[in-house]
């Protein structure tokens, strides 16, 4: 049974538009601060995989939109590991408003593990395993 | 033979991430300005549109990223409607660095429409009439 | 002795620029955080200001950058109120990195109060005695 | 007789906060956006001076706010300097609605001259002379 990496987020003014919601395109940062999240909890804080030498940018994303956050929510983020290949991976980011048990946002995320210079590589296997428990395939 | 949109972007610092390019979440954004654009071409701009009480959220969003764009950057956006149902459109935007045939990011963002409560509607005949140009189905 | 509001931020890759620094806008919405969970420990969130009909849009701001902070930095935001008249009062937040004693920015953001229809108002008195404490003049 | 910079910008949805205003912080990258186009006038864009060594990193800024721009507001930013020292210079950008006299925004951020690793510099002598139209002192 796969593991989901819980974080919470306060949706600010500036986060918000003029429809009074979270603005589509911010819903994507709040993902990545997430998947940061379970990168540390995983013990593999990003800043330090950058340190040594590897890169993950993003090949893909996708969102579906059901409802939407307004300001002042306080967001619950679950994500998990949908897809671990020998140079890609995906997290699934669930964005629920507190206490609610539909999502209100879903959206995965594709990184392509690379090296500084921009060539592809495989994803290391110390990261690898420390990031197992939270795969779902 | 569906007509497309073209609008140029100039990269700002502001848009740029630690990685010196254009931050993931950040192209979407220009998505929207670009289909803004599209739509006063048509003769709808937008703000008349949610003034006339119809609003468009986003259902969903798919990008795929095949290079990226770094500070200064001149863009250039091409965006055509993929797909026109009786209440729902999606606009499609390639965004290439001026003066490349290779598109850096494609994205592909679904909206409904729905009357200001909320409720779905269908859309509006004239604004149907007046995108069908850039339709391509 | 006023008291002096404390909040924690973590930096996101999105709030970095190519200088691989927070970029300079960022930090007034990291404010507006930090602000907003002032009012709230005062027991006035402001998102029940503006539901009772009260808005405080900014009037001005000023940051002073001394430092910076980077990717993943966990930023201690200590906030206080430095102005409090009839109808404007700002508030000072010094942002720090965590440990350091000094601050990496020192900004303030004067806000008026409005009503609904953009009409300046006096503070409500509620409001003026909750915030009190954090006054410092 | 000193020189004034226009530059035009469409405010986008992005841009907006739920009381249907531009963010307050997102006048400062637009401002960000007027400056780079100012040097880039004068032959000197800031991505030619940070390829030479020099960077610019702000030191403060200071807005003040006398209205709001709205969704789709096409605003005239315009932009002179306002400080020009050895080693640091200022910028002042007044944000117009179009058409109107009185400025929305006046902002004025003030940069300080870097060498890549971090220690100050004077203003190289080609890009003081390049500049020196636009200073107003």
């Amino acid at each position: 049974m796969p593991r989901t990496h819980s974080f919470s987020y306060r949706v600010s003014y500036g986060d918000t538009d003029r429809m009074d919601r979270v603005y589509y395109a911010n819903y994507l940062e709040i993902c990545e601060r997430a998947r940061g999240e379970l990168l540390r909890e995983a013990g593999f804080p990003y800043r330090g995989i950058e340190t040594g030498g590897w890169f993950f940018p993003v090949r893909s994303c996708q969102a579906r939109y059901f409802g939407y956050a307004v300001y002042d929510d306080l967001l619950l983020c679950r994500t998990r590991i949908t897809r671990l290949r020998h140079a890609t991976l995906a997290f699934t980011t669930d964005i629920f408003r507190d206490g609610s048990p539909k999502p209100l946002v879903s959206a995965t995320v594709e990184l392509a593990c690379v090296r500084m210079d921009g060539r592809p590589d495989v994803i290391p296997p110390e990261l690898r395993t420390a990031i197992a428990p939270y795969v779902e395939e």
